[in-house]
């Protein structure tokens, strides 16, 4: 699996302060601990209260490269947004994300090969969230027809259904599912696939649970990457165990310390 | 899910003691333990160890059901055990185990009708445990056909593709994933599908974590039943998680403490 951390997200508010401020420091540990928690790659989003996201997205690419070259995936809905985040990337990067809709895609695919970037897409269109498999499917083949034509790599794609929150989409949960393997079919070579894994919880109670629960099945359904908070034990614990039960990993009798990445 | 108590097994220490020295309280106060946990089916194994197993399956039988009358699931591999206890039995029941020999199925295939019991049929045939997917749908057809032939309902079949311990079979893991899926397109009615959990971590270190991993993937793959032990609160937990993910429940907020039986 490949683990994204997400905890350099503007949201949360001591990051949110620490882009405010340019505290390097609060970014900086924030990232160490991340990486020393099994993170493979990290998130990087201004949040929604930023002024000038350009700048401030520039400025954490910055700061986290100077402690780490581990990959970065650029967060933000915004192309400019990302285009500037791609303009001081050193470390090999993400893009997070494009949607299905024509006029993104067609700015977002040329953007990525430009900087040899991963490109995440949202199985979204301006019609909104689909809300069952065929949608999302339909949506995905759009989406990879694109790369295609554009001579995109697809090993470079990562699609993502869009997980919904189990306490107002829960129906349609088993769907996503569904669809994290049916993705692979569409294309040869496979998209990847992906899940902003804390999305299904948002809102409710037993967070780590439901994350965690909804990570082990999905990895039962193939899933190639997620954006995670590395530094919830559980989550990471029930990662280890559901990989070694789909032979992603050698077992051994000390498995969780063998492969706990601290 | 239809869950199975496993822990009225001579093989514990303490329910072995119990049945040599005849002692029913600690067999009753076992079985209420698991249902206040939320099992809906107690399983009765008179362990290895028994010199009287018939007679053993008989007293343990009539003692539970002085103080329940939930489903109890009938274990042993001879056939005149089996055959000692549904005697006995006043509680519905079930058949643990037959195998998919064809010797063994035009025994327990007549005694399961006679007794309205359901059935639970691993596969494994003589030539012993299958070593891949395609093996175990074979064995699971066989058994199919001949419940077919036999006029057995096929809702009461339940198939078990022996789960193996992850530190002997880990390569085999997703194949028996694959094959609880596959297992229900072999009829129309499907067959219901079961796995004896606890099996996966003999011999290993973190047992609870491997165990609630696997059910957790398993639910993602259509189970029907489990023989768990359902006083590992966090194992039962992951299992109602996975339950509301599938929409096997309806999702509150409270989910956990309206869902556990206690």
């Amino acid at each position: 699996m490949f683990v994204i951390g997400e905890l350099i997200n503007g949201m949360y508010s001591a990051v949110g302060e620490a882009i405010k401020e340019k505290n390097k420091k609060v970014i900086q540990d924030l990232c160490q601990k991340q990486i020393s928690c099994g993170a493979d790659c990290l998130d990087v989003n201004c949040g929604p209260a930023s002024r000038s996201p350009a700048t401030d997205m520039q400025w954490l690419i910055a700061t986290i490269q100077e402690i780490t070259d581990k990959p970065l995936s650029i967060d933000s809905s915004k192309p400019e947004v990302v285009l500037a985040g791609l303009e001081v990337a050193k470390n090999s990067v993400m893009i997070n994300s494009t949607t299905a809709d024509p006029e993104k895609l067609a700015i977002l695919i040329p953007l990525a090969k430009r900087y040899h970037a991963k490109l995440i897409a949202l199985t979204l269109s301006s019609q909104g969230v689909p809300q069952n498999k065929d949608l999302r499917l339909e949506l995905a083949a759009q989406i990879v027809s694109a790369c295609s034509e554009a001579e995109f790599p697809l090993e470079d794609l990562y699609i993502d259904p869009v997980l919904l929150p189990i306490n107002v989409a829960q129906s349609q949960l088993k769907d996503i599912l569904e669809a994290i393997r049916e993705f692979k079919i569409i294309s040869e070579p496979a998209p990847k696939t992906i899940v902003g894994l804390s999305n299904i919880s948002q809102g409710t109670k037993k967070r780590s649970l439901v994350n965690r629960t909804f990570l082990t099945m999905v990895v039962g359904y193939g899933l190639d990457a997620a954006i995670i908070n590395p530094c919830d034990n559980e989550l990471m614990d029930s990662l280890i165990a559901a990989e070694l039960i789909m032979n992603k990993q050698i077992y051994c009798e000390a498995f969780l310390q063998a492969y706990r990445k601290k």
